[in-house]
């Protein structure tokens, strides 16, 4: 399997850089080739704009899905935008690992999400849910967070976590087309003595040895929906 | 009252800068005093580094939280973040204005939460939700987006966009102790035509006008939750 892990976390000795280093060794001991891109290492520009195209459709007013769908088929789209969506191509499974920064992505990543899940190849028109531009792929977030598990659930301080995560797990990863594997969480991470992150580490490392078995999340299915997306039943 | 509007759009022309142009018209016209971050225009970095500490707790090893609280308290955080810091202390109500990329804000406003939003000051131990740092102001949340009213709500193919913005307005704005407001959205923007367009702006208008007399969302008390946070029934 071809695995693509994004990387974003402003520290290199943390906690959640040690998942993406085991995540590799371990994928790659188990004969996968991996990928990684580092966001920070990179010093990755997380902010969409007019300059992420060489050519434009429309000059003067800036439509930036629009913009995106021309210019990833013109193949004037910005250099890293571009070799960021032959990572994807190439990959199996796309692994986003990252600290949880106010219930969801670190900006740098959401950055990532906005530029280079690009209109035209990631999805557009009806192609999205199982039926999106990036169908047959496989993905999965693996994050770390300050809270502990009981403050997540339905009567809990937070609500469900994958309730907090829909954004991702289905508003982008789903909508896309990929198939959705339940994440990995690390909870309360910056608090935790060295022997309890001992034991998260081991977890993840099941986590990831058992990937091939994991059924994959429920989402929206095209077919229920009519060609003007009102539900068919 | 004193408005701070928070914008991230990169185009100047767009409809959504125009909702941010015409809430600082209405707001103050009412007699109102109304502030502006325009992120594009700022060029805002969104991404949060230890550059944003001009001393530091833990010199070797960054815990963004904690040099944000530290930092903070010592004056020494990026002069940038310092100048937004002091519009939110001002400000009695908050309103986040941009176009929804994966069903939530762009980057570069991510990472203005990312950075702004710092521990101590806005969260922490256990001042969050109805006992967060910025209790006594308000929030809302106005945008724009491309999929139409009925692709959300509980048998629609996005589900319920209230759910969808989740991590905003229950992770986000009223885990600071913010008191949120009904959200104003306008849908399928980039695809109407000029006439339907301002009947939406002059929807917004009507929304700005009634502020006053909107009724905040409800989210969780703590009085309902013990000091380690396990609900109390």
């Amino acid at each position: 399997m071809n695995i693509f892990i994004v990387h974003a976390h402003p520290e290199p000795q943390s906690f959640t850089t040690s998942m993406m280093k085991t995540a590799v060794e371990e994928f790659t001991r188990a004969g996968h080739s991996v990928e990684v891109s580092d966001l920070y290492a990179m010093n990755w520009n997380p902010v969409a704009s007019a300059a992420d195209f060489g050519s434009r459709k429309k000059e003067d007013y800036l439509v930036y899905a629009l913009e995106q769908r021309y210019s990833n088929e013109a193949g004037t789209i910005a250099p890293d935008i571009a070799a960021e969506i032959e990572k994807i191509k190439k990959s199996d499974l796309i692994i986003l690992n990252f600290p949880l920064y106010w219930f969801s992505v670190p900006a740098i990543l959401k950055g990532w999400i906005d530029r280079v899940f690009v209109s035209g190849f990631c999805y557009g028109g009806l192609r999205f849910y199982d039926n999106g531009g990036l169908k047959g792929k496989k993905a999965m977030l693996s994050f770390t967070l300050g809270g502990r598990e009981h403050m997540f659930g339905p009567d809990a301080i937070h609500g469900e976590l994958e309730v907090m995560l829909r954004p991702l797990l289905r508003g982008t990863l789903a909508y896309v087309g990929l198939e959705v594997l339940p994440f990995f969480a690390g909870y309360h991470i910056p608090y935790l003595k060295p022997e309890a992150r001992e034991q998260i580490m081991q977890d993840y490392k099941t986590h990831l040895a058992g990937i091939a078995s994991l059924a994959p999340l429920s989402f929206p299915k095209m077919s229920d929906f009519d060609e003007k997306l009102y539900p068919l039943k």
